[in-house]
């Protein structure tokens, strides 16, 4: 079984206009990956800005719930930010797990659209079931810039509901690609 | 291939201390929601408060993004929308969809327990594939309340990820079992 690993990216994304930007924290985001991430056992979740202030907007929530009033008032928000941490870029996240595991992660890109270089969920559970590292990278805003896809060694498929609607919150698609990746079936 | 109805239910809810309560509409659920269940073509997303303040509020929300600046500033929303609707009580949704289709659905409640009741979600995915309405249900706040659950038809499974921690938002919950039920596999 792998490590899984998991990065939300803020830049370098695209905003609605198509143009490439740096997209703000949002600390609900935050939360709620933490719990999902806690829920199938990821490794590490990586919240990523080159913002200093963003930064810090996400230590200081974390060091709230960890060690503040919020440790005692809600303790299972305790438990789901224990492996979040903050990294200023994909670069610095790669390094750290290669640092920490002596081997550079294999790195998959996610999105809402379909590309010739997309593998299946099928083929990826088969690699999540192998030993290994894994870290799954997802974009804010309007999604991941197509040069970040084009350095990584995979892009996923995209979730396929039912019809041509394509508009899933960031957090509902990583509560998805995680429950199909690693739940136990 | 069933119609799936889904409620978000804001009374009779527990809050953290385990009273009974209304708990308070969150805007974002109603949006993430919306989206999701127009991701899986869910025929109806009720909205369930018996406070009329905030019927009003997630009224207003919903014109918003239908008929006000909202519609051209974001489009996507405006669409996820166009299924979901304010309901002051369970009953109301059932008595509703009874009106509409000439049956009463199948209600199925959700929740982090399991319960010697549960029907599994493979079970429940059969059911799905047939003919016929479904009504989901989901509880806001610290959940359903014992009371409601044992007036519904049947209790879906909890979601079990990897390990112990089961404390998912129910956005990610929904997330997670509208596809596992209808996603085209």
């Amino acid at each position: 079984m792998a490590d899984v690993h998991l990065a939300l990216v803020h830049y370098p994304v695209y905003n609605k206009k198509g143009e490439e930007v740096v997209s703000s924290i949002t600390t609900l985001d935050v939360h709620d990956i933490s719990r999902i991430c806690r829920t199938y056992n990821v490794s590490n979740f990586f919240v990523v800005t080159p913002l200093k202030s963003q930064q810090e907007l996400v230590d200081r929530m974390i060091q709230h719930w960890q060690t503040g009033y919020g440790s005692e008032y809600n303790p299972t928000r305790k438990q789901a930010l224990l492996k979040t941490v903050v990294k200023r870029s994909l670069e610095d996240v790669i390094d750290d797990l290669e640092e920490k595991t002596g081997e550079k992660p294999k790195t998959v890109a996610t999105g809402a659209k379909q590309s010739s270089q997309s593998v299946s969920f099928e083929i990826l559970s088969k690699e999540v079931a192998d030993p290994g590292n894994i870290l799954l990278i997802f974009g804010t805003g309007w999604g991941l810039t197509k040069e970040l896809s084009e350095k990584v060694d995979c892009i996923l498929e995209p979730i396929k509901g039912k019809g041509e609607y394509n508009h899933l919150p960031v957090r509902a698609a990583i509560a998805i690609i995680l429950d199909r990746l690693l739940s136990e079936k």
